[in-house]
């Protein structure tokens, strides 16, 4: 099934429009939905819409949310989501981030009462597209992984993302769960069918659980031991904590409970590229390391991918043709417009 | 062999002063190494106080450098660290970096022609007994690790280290390499006679290579896959590139080349850690969570150690009692002490 662009962007907002979201939100909901589909991640795209949908109908997202300022000065901005949909907060914490960045040459933003924005990766990305370097931290929407040598699942996968900008070709754009896999991956595994790789998920003995149906018995592995489980409390302190949003033990399971808020905490921080030598240099530089390293010796003979080539590559294909959609996401969104009396139908 | 903190900072400063070091800047670098030896971080502690003393002689590092901040705003400053030591760089920058913060709530302090500035670890803490959180990446010294999927060892085990002050106990201090292992690891395996673990360093063909006297037959493996790698490229870009420092084909191996300066290049991230709350609120917060993740079930039944909590609990151990230095460590110290007519002797 293979959609254009702007068509999954035009349903998807009419859903999420139906559904009571005000017009500008919905539209920038649908835009970073589809824009995580269109650079492969799908386990953060369309999959999410009707998740989405039943926790606005459960009382869990505020339809009518407006997301605002409630602290700022010259390089920094907290902003209260008011529990609306984590899309439309993190697109504002990071326009706000990049204009107080334009002047200041860094600039954080902190949001409290947010949800779950999707794609980590898109959110530096738009940072990067204006000459800036973008760091996005967020405390994850479920636990599954205890501290390293712990038996209570009381973090998360905590995503990083980091983006680059560069004279030419893709920005570098990583976007990591710092565990193994995240339960997004888990899910994309599930719904395709696919046993999960061992080294992501561990029995309550260590021992590897494969069949992403069993997933949920189980915990998730952080990458590097310590290292990974590290970095996931580092993320959950400084996007959670910080801003006065769960972590550890207060961190609301989105996938089973529909109604709680989940107060969910983001950090950006948006560095201009030019913060300490003229823009031009930097990126001419970052691109002639980004070339280096992926024509560097490779094990299959082919150039290196690096983080966030791929997921350019897509990008420029699927806008030149479209985008392929699951069956059953497709479906999802299709009885999600039947329950509206929409009768548009992917 | 024991030694008392003060002890050691002394003898250590009459080193780089008899080295043509100026005095303050050979006390600070003296209190950054016995520091890291104060918090079990031996591979970057007075070990290395022979290398760099080499590296003067050689003129690999300007013993007559003097830091100075060459671009600087209200947010961010960039230094110049004039190839002197990198402890005597980052402590500057790391002063800069809380000063600025103290104002406009977040600060980015980048550096280059900085050198090897040891622990990561003490950066960020220094900032954290300021009521700030702090983010250290540095590029390493020595390359040993291929991007992932590659075979040419272009990359190096490139440092994170982030920390979030507590109301109570010790802050919460992540200090990680990007790679399994750091070379100073290795080192210390080596000086030690222990075999390395299955998955620091990889044979050509991605064989375990653990004989510690072999490590350099090999590759460095990173944490998690592609993921380690992506931080990797991701710390090398923002705090060498972005700063007009050395990485990947560029890095200087400070291990096998005494003579050339590195170029070293560091990013620091200060950020109030009551940027978006108040200081106290936020500060009891943490310590909640912390103490919550400490008490979390366990495997060993011991509750469990967070990042930093040992680091804090041989700090305190190490300065009522003395410091436990390798009989190598002080051999070298010592001949470097008779090489410069220095009558003292540990």
């Amino acid at each position: 099934m293979r959609y254009s662009f702007d068509e999954l962007i035009s349903f998807c907002t009419e859903l999420f429009c139906a559904a009571g979201i005000r017009d500008e939100h919905a539209l920038i909901a649908a835009q970073r939905l589809v824009e995580a589909d269109l650079r492969g991640r799908s386990g953060h795209g369309l999959i999410r819409v009707a998740p989405y949908l039943e926790r606005i109908r459960a009382g869990g997202i505020d339809r009518y949310a407006q997301p605002r300022v409630i602290r700022e000065t010259a390089a920094s901005a907290h902003i209260d989501g008011g529990n609306g949909l984590g899309q439309v907060v993190m697109t504002m914490a990071v326009e706000l981030a990049v204009a107080k960045a334009a002047e200041a040459g860094i600039a954080v933003v902190g949001t409290v009462n947010s949800n779950h924005a999707g794609a980590a990766g898109l959110y530096p990305a738009m940072a990067a597209r204006h000459g800036m370097a973008g760091i996005y931290l967020a405390v994850a929407n479920a636990n599954g992984m205890p501290p390293w040598g712990g038996t209570d699942p009381v973090l998360g996968p905590n995503p990083i993302s980091i983006a680059v900008p560069s004279a030419d070709g893709p920005p570098f754009l990583l976007d990591i769960a710092t565990t193994a896999a995240s339960h997004g991956a888990i899910k994309v595994a599930r719904q395709a069918g696919r046993p999960l790789p061992v080294g992501w998920v561990a029995d309550r003995e260590g021992g590897p659980i494969t069949d992403p149906d069993r997933a949920d018995e189980g915990f998730l592995l952080p990458i590097g031991g310590y290292k990974g489980s590290g970095l996931t409390i580092a993320v959950g302190l400084l996007a959670g904590v910080l801003n006065g949003a769960a972590f550890g033990h207060d961190v609301v399971d989105h996938r089973t409970n529909p109604s709680t808020p989940t107060n969910t905490g983001q950090l950006f921080i948006a560095l201009r590229a030019d913060a300490f030598r003229p823009l031009e240099t930097v990126l001419a530089d970052v691109a002639e390391h980004l070339r280096a390293l992926r024509e560097s010796g490779s094990q299959s003979g082919d150039p290196l991918r690096l983080p966030g080539d791929q997921a350019a590559h897509l990008e420029e294909e699927y806008l030149r043709d479209s985008l392929p959609i699951a069956p059953a996401v497709r479906d999802a969104l299709n009885t999600e417009a039947a329950r509206a009396n929409i009768p548009r139908r992917l």
